[in-house]
């Protein structure tokens, strides 16, 4: 008899258990949906982050068309990174993720994957801010149908087979290449592609002039909306915690609440180390390179940010923040290349910086990669592979893409076009109707 | 002895699963707390883009107007869908859901009743989103305190009424209406009310003139702000994932996946539709037509997100991206009513496609119910009787309610307050205090 | 052999209810890590909504410095607050909380401690805010320089200080006074402390001018951006979401729901008290007074959201809007004291009108403390303690901290540069390059 009822005691409790055992992974399923759709749509947001700084940080008469530039790169990149890109990216060569390429999961129709679902909608907004860095480099002269051109490459190409690479399972993920959240995959391969792209482009009108004594004068064409813009590096700022924290990809993960303090403390130092910059280089404590020192501190933490202390991580910040500042500076006035908004500096620069962080101060739970933790060089000599081989890849296939561009398209609008301003001349159509503007040339 | 610690180990066995059996409840529970939460925070920042897409769409000198309006709409709204409003939509009538309205829990009171809290919390900016759609559509001359008297009437009575017949148990939900996140309970109702709004209140002077030859030459008013618009724009998608995500209402739901990538993909292409569609017909990428390109996506994707493929989702956005610009068009030029956004084009066309568009390739789990998935014509017809049911309800309504205000308060500023402009006669304060703006009639 | 089968048996569910107990307190921990996540950056984002509304209601002149102030105080203020500000107030004596001030838990550096992580980036969040509250007090008059030092010392030891007393464990924690998410710990330290900072600092030239009959003229300084404003205040209805809602703490506390409904009730009805009273007093629906009755009604009801119920929620918030508006006429026409925002009648006013509140309306769950629920004036008065004891406490430091900079610094731009506007003076750069702009003294 007491047997019997321990039998079923027992039967209860196995099915109690075997029930929960599947309601508990449910569970997690759902908590890392949630946590991955906050993410990405806080990456999505972004998208307006940049429109605002590109739009604040250059002339009123080409504000219709930066905005139009940053909306069509999402639209158009999102249809083709869903065609084609995430296969490149993700997709497999036979049973394996290739070394170099994915080549599955094209055009991927079935309604019932979920994680599928999931897991493309948070790398399309990836995918997007990759694509959208270069539009701030190419701003105020740049074709905008060649610019339509451009973004579906760089979205359903370049970007997804660096990507590839090292979040794909391809070669540099086999190497032990560490990029938490993209400093490599994503801000360098959109800085390469802005300096690239104003490179082929050239600088705008007025930019650069040969004094009568033969040496070039570099003028500055001020932002017309400082507000926008720092709403812009807000909403930036804002946007970044999905882009870093929700890189854990798993809503579980204890990492979290860590990578948001190191993500808060090294934009906060970032700032402060542009500002005391720009202070001492410009006497002013300059509002657009305290602006671009924000977002230096974000791209330089973004890849280490998982792997570093609080402390380590206000020292990235405080660096990326002066390091974007001198190269705006040497950008500007020695390779004077014209990057309208510091894109170069900000991506290029800082994601190459914090690639280069995990690997001195990166600090893997149960072991140190980083060469102040003991690590030895070996990691940092894998991010440097790292770093040379998707720049490398970047710069030349962006090169070749512009040039393709130029020599077809034209790329430039023409000159009298681009002093009229780009809002009247691609889009028919002023930003500001009703305002009183000076034509700032 | 061994029987006694089988028994001890069995109680405690069943205890632990009694014991999480309760946790794991509450943990589904906590679960779609948050993402209510989280739907309905996204769902309230899109009252920032409604009003900022108004602002930037239509002249400076009625700016201050437009955002007071956008800003109190939601203020009333929320403050009588609470005290009636909610009962209406979702109350019973007896102890069964009524057919056609609902009529119990108003002013609902108690504070220990967390699911009626968050379910009101997440219906409540839903309610304040359809009464919104108005206010672009009526923006620049209508009188502030009769557009009070309106949102209070629509967010009490027009929108709950024909809300409960699809999501408040009533007949439409029981003839199998399927309408997932309210391209037609919401958007369609906004977009009517629009409508009628516009076509009450007449055209704003110097729209329709008639020139000497006794044709009717119809005048564009440019917007004044195309960034604010496009930040609009922006943050009414981002807050769209909230409106299309979390109405899976169940964090649970692997659906929360799919949602987000059709709404993605639907957005991107109603973009480009719109893109394309502009360039063809006015020889120029039109930037205002673009954008409502973005939300005439949005719209047309809200009622299928759930049920259909991305790959369906993409050319469901696109003839909503194509649509818009047609009715724009249509609505301007040859109806001649003046919607100075577009809102009825977007709200209530797109509304409408969308809901048709469940009809022709939805693919509910387990049954097909679309044209095209083998489901006949009749799910085709359900949707048509809802479009027809709850237009001939909204425009009625609103019709006589925008007549009665007409008739007692007089509806219009007067032409001398509409041409100084709505901020000054309407609340003494220039939006943009120290700014040369022309006056742009 | 049965018996052993039962052994087995209950070895595997013992095993599973094992695994899940663990299990189920992770995912606990989990969603808790998520909810205050969302919280915490939705509290970032009021960053923006507080450099939109200060930069919207004061002159174009001086926008990018109004901007910058907002950016810097939260940078430096996230150091200090991790360097000392958190340990002053959350740190320890010995091992129990002092009772005044806390003592540990300085230069928090291990990586591995996710719940330290976790709260110090929820409570970051909340000491920026009492640090942002006094930039619009102070705007355009304040050099940027004396800024800086003022910020770092609120965030590093007034703040804390008295959050110490309230949240950490201090001695008005042990009286039971009531402040859920900071009406006095968070808003009435940044209100008064905006009103000795505007007190000390004196009115903008111009503001209160001697009349030749000996009266004193006064005059009002309209803002320039009132889009700008209104998209701020909506940004901080929508961070405030995160602010009240996430200070349950706890993921799975269901009063989450309440809270919800109560802050959006309680800012609608604020909104709606501002918009009439300020119609009946000035004889026009005013838009920056009825903007400051959504942040009077959301800061109101701040302290009591958790422990009211809705219908009380919005007589709070009705008469916080009614408040701010005789506030702000009181401070500047009774008081002299020149605030241009109105930051001490939102702040300071409503953050001591919902503190009292709680001991009014108060109704927690087993316990009622509210007068109006039997709870007698016991609650109240430790509620009114607890005003008097942290506004002393602030009004003292800052005071002393306002004066020693005056005495040393000089706190104050000098008259030319006020007029000139401080984006020229203090950066250098105009915030609308290219627009024409009235110089509006």
């Amino acid at each position: 008899m007491k047997k019997k009822l321990l039998a079923v005691g027992l039967f209860f409790a196995g099915a109690g258990v075997a029930l929960f055992a599947q309601e508990a992974y449910g569970i997690e399923e759902a908590l890392s949906m949630i946590w991955l759709f906050v993410g990405a749509i806080l990456v999505f947001i972004m998208q307006a982050g940049f429109a605002l700084v590109e739009t604040g940080l250059t002339r009123a008469k080409n504000a219709t068309n930066i905005v139009m530039k940053n909306l069509m790169d999402f639209c158009f990149g999102a249809i083709v990174y869903w065609a084609v890109g995430w296969g490149f990216m993700y997709g497999s060569v036979g049973d394996a993720p290739g070394k170099f390429i994915g080549l599955s999961e094209f055009f991927k129709g079935p309604m019932d994957d979920p994680s599928f679902h999931r897991d493309w909608f948070f790398q399309v907004v990836f995918a997007a801010t990759a694509a959208t860095i270069v539009s701030g480099a190419m701003a105020e002269r740049v074709q905008f149908r060649c610019y339509l051109v451009y973004t579906c490459f760089i979205s359903a190409l370049i970007y997804p087979i660096s990507g590839h690479w090292i979040w794909g399972g391809g070669w540099l993920s086999d190497l032990g290449f560490h990029d938490f959240a993209g400093s490599t995959v994503v801000h360098s391969v959109g800085g390469w592609a802005a300096l690239v792209g104003a490179l082929v482009l050239g600088p705008r009108i007025g930019k650069y002039v040969k004094t009568p004594d033969g040496k070039i004068s570099v003028k500055a064409f001020p932002g017309h909306n400082m507000p926008l813009a720092m709403l812009g590096v807000l909403l930036l700022w804002f946007g970044w915690y999905g882009f870093n924290g929700a890189s854990t990809l798993d809503g579980m993960s204890p990492d979290i609440a860590r990578v948001c303090v190191t993500t808060t403390l090294a934009a906060a130092a970032g700032t402060i180390g542009a500002l005391f910059t720009s202070w001492i280089l410009f006497k002013k404590p300059d509002a657009s390179m305290s602006m671009n020192g924000a977002l230096a501190g974000l791209v330089s933490i973004t890849a280490p940010c998982a792997v570093v202390s609080p402390a380590a991580s206000i020292i990235i910040g405080l660096i990326g923040g002066i390091l974007v500042v001198l190269a705006v500076e040497f950008i500007d006035k020695v390779l004077k290349i014209d990057d309208p908004v510091g894109a170069s500096s900000v991506h290029l620069v800082c994601g190459v910086w914090g690639t280069v962080a995990v690997g001195i101060w990166g600090n893997v739970e149960g072991s140190a990669i980083g060469l102040l933790h003991g690590g030895g060089f070996s990691q940092l000599g894998v991010q440097l592979v790292g770093i040379l081989a998707v720049g490398a890849w970047t710069f030349c296939t962006s090169f070749i893409l512009f040039s393709i561009i130029k020599a077809t398209m034209g790329l430039r609008v023409d000159p009298k076009e681009e002093r009229m301003g780009l809002d009247i001349s691609e889009h028919k159509a002023e930003a500001y109707t009703g305002f009183q503007i000076f034509s700032n040339m």
